[in-house]
């Protein structure tokens, strides 16, 4: 008999977040779902890893179809790295990550622990996607993704994605018959402009808030995962951990 | 009078590590430094930034030649946004980053606080520097990183970096006389292979340390940061903060 493929989920809003649990609910139909993400909420976390700590992982029961399911005390990319190095049998055919709460569109992507597991899992010579859908609320409406979900996971099961690279899928705050379809696009040029709001405490001591407001430097161009999202469209950007500015490299030999 | 250049200075080894103050002792021969790093180690944390609990600044004097100096409970990419978005009078005219206790290069980068507050400069559109030395200990000798920090300081002042690309500089572990040069490299494709070690706590709970092992997939490879360090050279690669792996494009129109 053929074995079901081995599919990885992870997230980094936590193991109880209603979006792995639909991310999860989803994957299984294709194959044997093994769970691992953080023990709490570690958005923003981007690319981090636990260095200067030590780790801990509980076996939890959030995911009743799941063949595994942990909870790390870690960030997104120690529990891919927990997971193919410590706990998987073998190596997964795929690694989905999120559904996030919340987009991680444009720049979002390089600050994203939900993406930053997926690139993790391309690292590791494994196909990958993260899923975030344009909506922060707890309460998110996670039934539109369900179609696009299955048609990404059926897709990159039959077709392996190229080696180093992986996939960054963000769903519009939109019902299903509301979708437009797929964009596949670039990353839009954009970025946070941040605002720190002091507070003080009741020692009177200041304390700071991190809160800012999202600037697309380019939202005419209608080739961005930002344009994408704000017409009705799933915006799938490839996404590489390559950081070379390979067209600045004969750049840099004059100036330096 | 001219206004001195203002220089901005992190790291992610904290605030008061041999490696920044070496930095920004240079630093502060080429304009007014400003100082401002984590309170302590956040070595691996990657892109990270702090928006599920709050940040505290406090002056510190580790720096007795700088205008301003502030350690910061947050990330190094947090410690950048604060500079530029509270503390610092005006927009810097540099930011360097380091020098790191310990390489950067290859896929590091990905990993690395240090390289992640130049790349949060380089978002911010400020020409920015990430610094690193081949040695972990605590008494790296960062005496022959000097020239080499002043040549690449005046040559980014003299001419602003291109926009949304910064510099990721590592020093092998090497005396000057034995530093063949400066090599303008790519990103070597490598990976770590993960060994996480398991331990007992006293009351008998197992808990993990994340260890691992670094291999470079193309060692014959001539133009990587891996190759440049390990045969003598500086190591000098432009990133950037775009991710799109824009050669896939096409190719994920056809199969998705």
């Amino acid at each position: 008999m053929e074995q079901r493929p081995l599919i990885l989920v992870t997230n980094d809003d936590g193991i109880s977040a209603p979006g792995i649990l639909h991310l999860s609910s989803i994957a299984q139909k294709f194959g044997d779902v093994f769970v691992i993400a953080p023990d709490k909420p570690q958005s923003g976390m981007g690319h981090a890893i636990t260095i200067n700590s030590t780790l801990r992982l509980q076996k939890t029961k959030y995911h009743s179809w799941a063949v595994g399911e942990y909870s790390c005390s870690g960030t997104p990319v120690d529990c891919v790295k927990m997971a193919i190095n410590k706990l998987l049998p073998r190596k997964p055919d795929l690694i989905v990550s999120g559904i996030n709460h919340g987009s991680n569109s444009s720049i979002n992507v390089i600050y994203s622990g939900t993406m930053s597991a997926a690139i993790e899992g391309s690292l590791e010579g494994t196909s990958s996607v993260g899923f975030s859908l344009s909506d922060f609320s707890i309460d998110a409406d996670f039934t539109a993704t369900t179609l696009f979900i299955e048609r990404i996971i059926t897709s990159c099961l039959k077709t392996e994605l190229p080696k180093g690279m992986c996939l960054n899928v963000n769903f519009p705050k939109l019902k299903a018959d509301e979708i437009n379809g797929v964009k596949i696009c670039r990353q839009a040029r954009a970025n946070w402009v941040e605002e720190f709001e002091e507070r003080q405490d009741p020692y009177g001591r200041a304390y700071y808030w991190l809160t800012g407001k999202f600037v697309n430097f380019e939202p005419e161009a209608t080739d961005t995962d930002e344009w994408a999202l704000q017409n009705g469209y799933v915006s799938i950007v490839p996404v590489m951990h390559d950081l070379t500015a390979h067209q600045y490299i004969n750049h840099l030999k004059n100036i330096l």
